[in-house]
């Protein structure tokens, strides 16, 4: 399968090109500006000295590496961002040593600790500089930060591969692994990619360190050789950034074995580990996956970046084979678990993303102290770890990149966005309101092709091929399909004990959320009667729908206990997008809710 | 009202009579042999020094306090027992140094901090010392090692009343308070009531320490004085202990303050704290009662001891005034979230008491390092912190304690237990098969009184003034009750987030559940049909009925999300007493369950 990048996509309307347009009006700025104030951009000169202030974190060379990543792949390279970022590069040209290395911390803070700290982020940045830099030289064809990032990439060769000098083998934070695939892809230097190849080999073949937190190699993917994991495990950021470069190495080598671990892990997670959200990470110790069907809703870690991470995986599953789960994976991640963790206005985030919030738990882990560790319940600007902000950025930036994928014969469409594409001697035209309605009309010019229409898993009526249908296109023809959107009910396995006669209101792709700012408080005690007909209300600031449905909830008591009785009030249930909860202040919210 | 002593009580056969059996046939020696292997015995001999094997902990004097409580509570002064009381006497007087302080842990571990380290409960284990004193005396009239504990409080006296030259002034620990007050009504020596008042009346002048798990104070009850504290705060044993030694001192000096904030503090309790098991303590971390309404079941804490020390304050408000809801907490305690802290063979023990048990999340607990703090599933013999299995012996022991009190007037009967009674020229025999049924026969022989006989709350057709319903009784009179007992459900006030949408099965006072053993796995998909008629099957083991009831359960599903269906097949739910879970081997529980 051949990659439509997202330089060949461009949205023109719709629900992604608002998005885009808020995050290019918006957040680049604003999160430039609070990476600013907290010192991130001034790290760069190299001056901290112990004592000062704004001391540099481990991973805030990664931090503004994806800044520059996201502007770099919007391609919002006004005047004054190509200032911001010559001014980066600048830097981190006059900071690079002769070696070729680069990283803040570990040559202000902690230089005799250079490849000595397997658990610091070292290569973790190294990876998100490399992106930037090849996102950066793509767009302006500039390859000064390119050079740099290669002379970078070849002191890691080095000190990794060639003279094993380093006091790890692996990194603690996998990330490189993809990095060195796309710094491949675009300087087409052979040893990058083997240099990728290579820390994926050596993963596992020892526990290379422990954390607290975890059992011997699980936090961090090394419990046993990639090749022979079948679970996902550990820290799921981690995690799914090793298994995208797991992916990409086993599409360009052909690697049997290392394709079918993705497989397995792959379904892992689909099948186990993910909340309805597509958001991953049941727990907040080791921001990691735990067992089957352990998906906490309200103490769910559930990071943006997690659920970013996914959608790469996905991605890259998806390049080998047009399996529709994949895309249904994306379909999942990009409307809800991913989408929530920025806020309507582009200005502020989530870290984690739960699936159920009462504000009051939440003070009572402030008031015990060392508590129960639940989310924050109101978005932040910045966090001190604040990788999910320009994540999103990127990824926003690069969403188009999940549309279309072909081969010789086929054209896939996986997703539904307004835009146009052009690849291969082909053009793709597509219009759609999506998901606000399931209309999709597509015009298609080039030769003559097959063209594989995704049917979305909630569209029940249309029948496919494996998740496809298939149109026989040439030059000029429009294809229009209609998947119906009615309001609809999930339910879960059993096994996910949490969700015992609870389920989930969904609409198209759209995981739908009760709001205490809508229904007032004890949300969980509110039953909707699935009989009643559901009444949509478009919502102009979510772009979606609102649903009301006719709902029950008990009569208030005084008492703590008492005898079961069956009094309860009607009213009105108003479930919002998932996406779009806690943009209104602080708020009870639920997913999972009772239905008769 | 005047207190009917355990010492004038004596049960003849039914429900408490079997399980005082077990307790004096099997738990004694059992949990004895325990402390005896775990070096509590020998630490008394005060021959540890540092690098030995068992390092004494700073509570094991009361370990052993409360089993010598609880064998001369019972009565069961064997030639054995007799014996290793007298042996551990000896020991005492040994040990006890010219001032009359005895603490094995300040004398052979840290004899620098005797009388420093306020959270080490020195003075609780003084407490309990007194309390044993107290019960060996009054039950041998032998006066040896209640003078030895008459120096140590003379010393307690002079160290923190007159020299106020301890480092502190309250205990980190209560419960010396109730062992002094309990001294002073052996001895009539009212400067031990005065002691007792004197740590009531200072603590909370200041914040004398703070604990790393909470605000400034709020762990131990320090955080205002008592008399203006109106809600249930901090580790709940300790303070349940000190809101009984509170109400002692309200009682005896009428003091109306201290009495106002001893209900103030009850009722936050009942109203918004207690689980429907009667267990207390929502959280493992500290302990501790946390927020309004946050009453999580898995993660319960709900100590056996917790149970225990709420019993024991209801049973003193119970002595101040006699309203119902007294010995209505004291009933939901004994017949659920007390006596499942023993096993059914008396050999073993829960620290922890929750109200659900998933064996795949303790164990993922133990996989994810320094997690979740689940409860442990299985029972144990004894424990490092070992302080419920003595608390559990003394307690049933004293059972009979809390089945009447009485003025001039009347005589109240708060609980139904077959036995005898005699106090105050009256004599009762009660006969019942409570809580197996509901009749109880009466018989007074004595001059012409009311007899108040309170109407459990379940019981909804009998009328009753305040929860009692009064008879004029006179010599050689039968009163005859039956109170129906069928089985009933109860919701919990929809701000017990939790129970939304769940109900427990109640029949009388005690609370059922389902276990895995009887019902399969995944217990929160069972949904009971509450229009079915109970079968109600006698359990011998259990010592009352099992219930059965018609029930569905969702069919077994392979995805992890799916549209919401409703194929349920048909099947037999069996309920078990509460405090009989966890008897068969490690098994899910669950006490909130579905009905429809």
């Amino acid at each position: 399968m051949n990659e439509v990048s997202y330089r060949n996509v461009s949205l023109t309307e719709g629900f992604w090109k608002n998005r885009q347009d808020i995050v290019k009006n918006i957040t680049i700025e604003s999160v430039y500006d609070r990476f600013f104030d907290t010192g991130r951009v001034e790290a760069f000169e190299m001056k901290w000295k112990k004592g000062d202030e704004k001391q540099p974190h481990v991973f805030w060379d990664s931090d503004i590496a994806k800044w520059i990543e996201g502007v770099a792949v919007f391609n919002e390279i006004t005047p004054e961002n190509e200032e911001k970022i010559e001014h980066i590069i600048d830097m981190i040209e006059d900071g690079q040593d002769e070696s070729g290395y680069f990283n803040i911390f570990f040559t202000v803070v902690e230089p005799e600790n250079r490849f000595k700290k397997r658990t610091e982020h070292e290569l973790y940045c190294a990876g998100h500089l490399i992106e930037a830099a090849v996102a950066y030289y793509r767009l302006t064809g500039k390859d000064r930060f390119l050079r740099l990032m290669c002379r970078y990439a070849d002191c890691i060769e080095k000190v990794f591969r060639i003279d094993k000098s380093a006091d790890f083998t692996t990194p603690g934070h996998e990330e490189i692994e993809l990095a060195l695939v796309k710094l491949y892809s675009v300087t087409e230097e052979k040893r990058y990619l083997e240099l990728a190849k290579f820390f994926i080999d050596e993963r596992g073949k020892k526990i290379e360190h422990t954390y607290g937190f975890f059992n011997d190699g699980v936090y961090d993917q090394c419990f046993k050789p990639v090749r022979e994991q079948e679970t996902a495990e550990g820290h799921c950021v981690r995690a799914c950034y090793l298994y995208s470069g797991m992916a990409d190495i086993a599409r360009i080598y052909d690697d049997k074995e290392l394709k079918h671990a993705c497989e397995m892990i792959f379904e892992d997670i689909v099948n186990y580990k993910m909340y309805i959200t597509g958001g991953i990470g049941s727990s907040p110790i080791g921001e990691a996956f735990t067992i089957k069907y352990d998906l906490p809703n309200m103490r769910a870690y559930t990071e943006t970046c997690a659920a970013i991470s996914l959608a790469f995986f996905a991605h890259r599953m998806q390049l080998i084979e047009p399996k529709a789960i994949y895309a249904e994976i994306i379909e999942k991640v990009i409307y809800n678990g991913f989408l929530s963790g920025i806020s309507l206005d582009g200005k502020s985030f989530f870290y984690e993303n739960p699936l159920e919030i009462i504000p009051e738990l939440r003070h009572k882990d402030v008031v015990v102290k060392n508590g129960e560790r639940f989310p924050i319940t109101e978005r932040l600007e910045v966090f001190d770890c604040s990788c999910c902000p320009p994540n999103v950025i990127r990824f926003i930036a690069a969403i188009g990149e999940n549309i279309y994928t072909y081969d010789e014969n086929t054209v896939f469409v996986h997703q539904f966005m307004s835009g146009e594409a052009e690849f291969d001697s082909i053009k793709i035209i597509q219009e759609t309101n999506y998901p606000f309605d399931g209309k999709v009309r597509i015009r298609y010019y080039g030769p003559d092709r097959k063209l594989a229409v995704r049917v979305p898993d909630f569209c029940e009526d249309i029948e496919s091929e494996n998740g496809y249908i298939y149109f026989d296109v040439s030059d000029g023809m429009e294809t229009e399909i209609d998947f119906t959107m009615p309001v609809y009910f999930v339910e879960s396995n059993p096994l996910v004990y949490e969700n015992c006669g609870r389920y989930t209101v969904m609409r198209g792709p759209v995981v739908y959320c009760l709001e205490e700012k809508d229904n007032g408080k004890v949300l969980r005690d509110i039953v909707i009667d699935s009989n009643s007909e559901p009444e949509e209300v478009y919502d102009n600031e979510f772009g979606l729908p609102v649903i009301k449905m006719k709902a029950y909830r008990r009569k208030a008591q005084k008492k703590l206990y008492y005898r079961k009785n069956n009094e309860t009030e009607e009213t009105t249930a108003t479930l919002i997008p998932y996406y779009a909860f806690a943009n209104r202040g602080e708020s009870e919210m639920l997913v999972w809710v009772q239905i008769r």
